[in-house]
Order: structure tokens, then sequence, then C-alpha cells
């Protein structure tokens, strides 16, 4: 029996989530399912696809995740499956796998094509309850993926901005904050540097634990959503150095 | 053994809800328990019918849903529990369940009056906790709802507004905003028309996906609340256009 | 096998807390995971410890209690398990298992040093997913607390206000307020009193229930934290009377 883990933008307030999780216990009265967020900025696939990277990798082997932030919902944009070698993805095919089919290799990729695995009657504005849900209850069951839809090739992919070289500077930018303040950068591996600048400040070290770090100046930490962050202690950084996403971390390199 | 299924006004900072699960587990450790949402707005309890009502069809037969917005809690408003052909609803008596039962015909009413399936200290400001969650408990597990109280015949009726013919117009109105900014109407059925008026843009046609739709004025589909809704292309049509709860939509009949 | 109950201040916006149930899920796949909120105010560890004072003995017996609001993370606060005769307790070692250790006596203090009971790699700044989870996932499989590592004393004390006499007055605050807009104060009993004496109102009385109360003035009533409350009927006593954390309730005490 496998669990279900779901990450939508569909936010708490309108019981969405909880239609969803009725389809599922429907088809598998059995299903154990966990939420991951549903608290997703609305529209936000990146946002979505970097929380789905940082966590998917902790749930045990054979979980389905399910994805849905999902914009173009009922145009042309196709529902898909994907398994790896350990994992079921389920979700629109809009990018919001591209981070993760990056470190987890597809095996198969499915269109989801295959009506009876869906619900009887489909609102085009709810696939999460429609087409996703009873897909992933399905595949939770047993069901093979082969028979859900074709196969096919290639996901759309997600433009993602990743660091660049520029002079003797190695610059990324913050592209997520979290609930704490924390500025998460795109920065995976920091080379040994001469110095790191955010906005006018500069930094000349990396901190191990929060408290370490200085409370008037912003302070660079490797987080727990796999990147760099900025941070200031028992305080948001966002809020206190006005912080923006797309702000720029120059980070200086030896030699 | 009977899936529970939560709706509350409770919200999720303070622990309520964490609470009220802790009850249910006491009193059945299998017990299934999925949210609808507690983030209903505190005591509205139209909202919270209209949310139990576009959610509960979608739950496997059997299942015991909790519906708590109060705000007479303590007061002499009735607890009662309701089977219907599919299902059992746990709720005060203010209103809650009108919209669900004028779907789902109640074939037993009871007034929950038997103080053995309460917990044994009874807060007044906290009935969701120690009257509907062991009650739902209780039910979950196989105890006849006939055991819980006295049958009575009939159950307090929430107003909410219904459309109106006024002229050569069907005029309904603005019931809930969803997460998205979606305006959700009380109309269920639009017959054939000339136009539709919402503020001063006036349309002419029915989307069927939200990416239809025009980004410079209000546009209608049929959402999944089971209501026409108006909105616009990934943004927030409540903020666009400064829609409010109450607003109208004249529909301009046909012949 | 044991029910595990979380209360921490992650938030549900990224992922925190569904990467904490992964963990858990993949050390004990039949743990029963239970929210008792995430949304404690970051960093507030007096908020999260009165939150799990008041849900806490709602449980079932063998309950296994994760409690992270941790701003020491990666500091050298220690992570701690506690055996209770009927709970078990995993939390950094702040101060924010008092006020439960006030009420349930502390069997064993566990310094976890044990390494084998953590994840493999670990962040200095999500002890939650890397210590306390995997922690709590073996508590819940049957480890005994006593090889998770060493025996202490005592743990770090949370300095709750309490009320204080002054005068022919006893004299408490305002620690909290709920989601309604209620404030909870510090107070547990009132004895025999003349009137009480909030901002510049006067009251009498004690009210039963929530609508029992007068709407033009703050109302006083015992509520479910365990703690007398400050409220007004079907509003925010918060926002109608501008009431603020540390607000003083001063009860003339008769005789």
């Amino acid at each position: 029996m496998h669990l279900i883990a779901l990450l939508t933008d569909f936010g708490l307030e309108d019981g969405f989530v909880g239609t969803v999780k009725g389809v599922i216990k429907s088809i598998n009265s059995r299903a154990d399912i966990v939420d991951i967020s549903h608290n997703i900025t609305p529209f936000d696939i990146m946002e979505g696809a970097l929380v789905l990277r940082a966590s998917y990798s902790y749930f045990p082997e054979g979980t389905v995740f399910v994805a849905v932030v999902d914009p173009g919902v009922g145009t042309e944009r196709r529902p898909v499956a994907v398994k790896t070698s350990r994992y079921y993805f389920v979700a629109p095919d809009n990018g919001i796998l591209s981070p993760v089919l990056k470190k987890e290799k597809p095996e198969k990729i499915i269109h989801l094509t295959e009506e009876r695995f869906f619900l009887q009657r489909i609102n085009e504005t709810f696939h999460g309850r429609d087409i996703f849900a009873p897909v992933a209850a399905h595949l939770s069951r047993g069901v093979p993926i082969e028979e859900m839809g074709r196969e096919i090739s290639s996901l759309v992919e997600l433009d993602i901005p990743v660091p660049q070289k520029e002079g003797g500077y190695l610059v990324g930018q913050i592209i997520k904050f979290d609930r704490f303040g924390n500025g998460i950068t795109n920065i995976e591996e920091i080379p040994p540097f001469e110095e790191i600048v955010i906005k006018n400040y500069r930094i000349d070290r990396i901190c191990r634990n929060f408290l370490e770090g200085d409370s008037d100046r912003p302070n660079i930490i490797r987080g727990s959503f796999g990147f760099y962050e900025v941070f200031v202690p028992r305080a948001s950084a966002k809020e206190k150095f006005g912080l923006k996403l797309g702000d720029l971390i120059k980070i200086k390199l030896k030699g």
C-alpha cells in the first residue's frame, strides 16, 4: 500500500484539499495521505517545484506524489504521471516536476489519457479533484502506470535561474522566502571566496547555525532546502533588510 | 470502520483541531480523519455550509462529517446528528447542514442528549471537543445513531439568497470568494441569455476554462463549487475588479 | 503502535511539515500522525508551550508528542525526550515542555545523544527533520527511550508569568490571543471577588457561554485553554477593545 503525498496551491480555506482526499479515499480507502504544502503561492509553479524538490527525497520508496499548481487547468497542457526508480509523480505538464527530475531519473513518462481512471464528470476548473487525485489513488492501489495513458519522451522544462559567473564573481539570487523570512538562494555550492556581497553588506564567512549570525547584517548558511540561505538570528531577514525576490548574492571568488 | 471528515472555523493556530483529533483517537484509535477546512471565516455559518455542500459528495459512503461553525456554543441551540442514506453529519443545529440536506434526504435526525457519548467534563466554549468529536468517534465505531438522543423532525434552516427573476433578468449575487479570488455566485443554472452584466462589464459568453477568459474584464465559468464563478485568468478577480460579497450578476434572458 | 502528535512553528507554506512526516513514515510506515499546530508564532516558545499544555491531555495514552519551536537549533541547547506515566515528549530543551511537565510528572528525561536514531546527515538548521522526527518515529516503534541517550535530571524552565497578589487585588495578564480574538489570561482560578477591572471596564460576573456576554465591554469566561479568557460575543475582543499581550486583569478580592 503506497503513501500519497500532496503539494498544491489550493490553500486551506475552501475545502479543495478535503475534496481531493475524499476522492482518494473513495478509490482507495486504505490510502495513507500526507500533506507537503497547500499554501504554495497561487499559480507559482516555480515555488511549488522548489518545495517539492526540497522534500520528496525524505519520503519512503513507493510514495505517489501529487503536485498541482496548475494555472493552465482545462487547456491543452497535458496531465502526466512519471515513474522513477523510487517514486511516482502525478502532475500537470508545466514544469513543476523539472527540478525533481534533474535528481530522479524518469523511467517512464505517461500522458494521462485513459479516462476510466478519472472521475466520471470532469470540471475543467478542478483537475486536482477530477483527474490527478483519482489517478494517484489508482496508482496507490497498484494499477500499473502504463495502463493510464500513452508513453511520451519528455516534459515541459522549467526555467529556473542558475548562478552565473561574471568577472571574478559567482552571482546567484534569492528565489524564495520561507516562513521565517529566510531568503533561499539558487546557490547550491560556494567555492573558496574572498567575500560575499548582498546589497551593501559584505560577508566574510558562512555560519554553521542561526544564532552564530550577526544581528545587524545578513548572514549566510547552508539551509534545509539544499541551497544557501540569507538569514538574521531570531528575526526575518526579508523584513529587516528589505530583501526581495531576485536580489543578487555576489560571491567574489578567490584567485 | 468509518472515515471522519472535519469542517470548522477553529483555525490552525491554536491547537483546537489537534485537540479534537486527540479526542477522536482516544475513543476510536483506528479512526481515519480527513480535514475539509478549518479556516472557515469565524462564525460564518453560511460559508461553512457552502464548503461542506461543495465537498461532501466526494467522500466515501459511511463518512461521518463533523461541521462546527458555532457562534451559539453553550446556549440552547441543539447539538444534532443526522443520518442520510449514505452519510452521517454531526453539527450544531444552526443551519450549517441546510444546503447539504437539500441534496441528501435525512433519514433520521437526532438531538444529541445522551451525555454518556460526550466527554465527562464539558466546557461551554468548546463543544467541538467535548460533544461533537466524541459523538462522531462513537458513530465511527458503529454505535447506532438512535442511541445518542431523541429523534426530532426538523432542523434550523439557513437563509441562503437564491437568484431572483426581475423584469427580463435573472439576478444572482456573489456569496463567497475562494483563495484564488474567484467570486462564487449563487447561480447554479444559466438559461439562454443575451448578456450578463457584472458591475459595468458586459459579458457575452461562458468560458470553458480559466485561460480562455479575457484579462481586462470579469469572466464567467461553471466552477467546482457547483455554482457559476466570476474569474480573471491567472489573477484575483476580487482584487482586479474590486468585487465584494453581495455584488450582483444580472443575466438578461433571451426572448 | 503509538500515535505521533506534532506541534511546531514551521508553518504550512514551505513543506517543512511534510518533510518531517516523510521522515517519520520512512522509519515507521504505520505511524499515525496528528497535527496539533504548525502555526505557532515563529520562535515563540511560550505560545508553543501553552498550546501543548492545552491539548496534550486529550490524546490517548502512549502518544509521542514532538514539540519544536527552536530558535536555538544547531547550538548547544540539548535535544531531549521525556517519558511520563502516560506519554512521551520529544523537544529541544528550551522550556517548551515546562507547563506540561508541571502537570505530568517526568519518569525519565533523556538527553538525545545516540546518533544512530537520527538521520545520517544532519543540517544544523532543521533538527525537526533530522533529529526530532526520527527519534519520535523510533519511539513509536517501541525503541526504549533509555537507548536514545543518557539520563539527565532536569530541564530548562520556562518563565511564564503567574498572577500576583497586590493589595486587595489578584493581578493577572493576557498571555495569548486565540484565532477568535479572545484574550487568554494566566488566571486559572478566580476567588470570590467584588469586581474585575480590564482597562477602564468593570466586570461584575463570570459568563457561562459566549452569547451571555455584553457586546459593549469585555467579558470573562472559563475557556478551553484551562485559563480564564476575555471575550466579546461573536467578535474579536482583541480588536474591539484594542487588547494587547500583557494587558492586566485586576481582580478585586472580597473581604
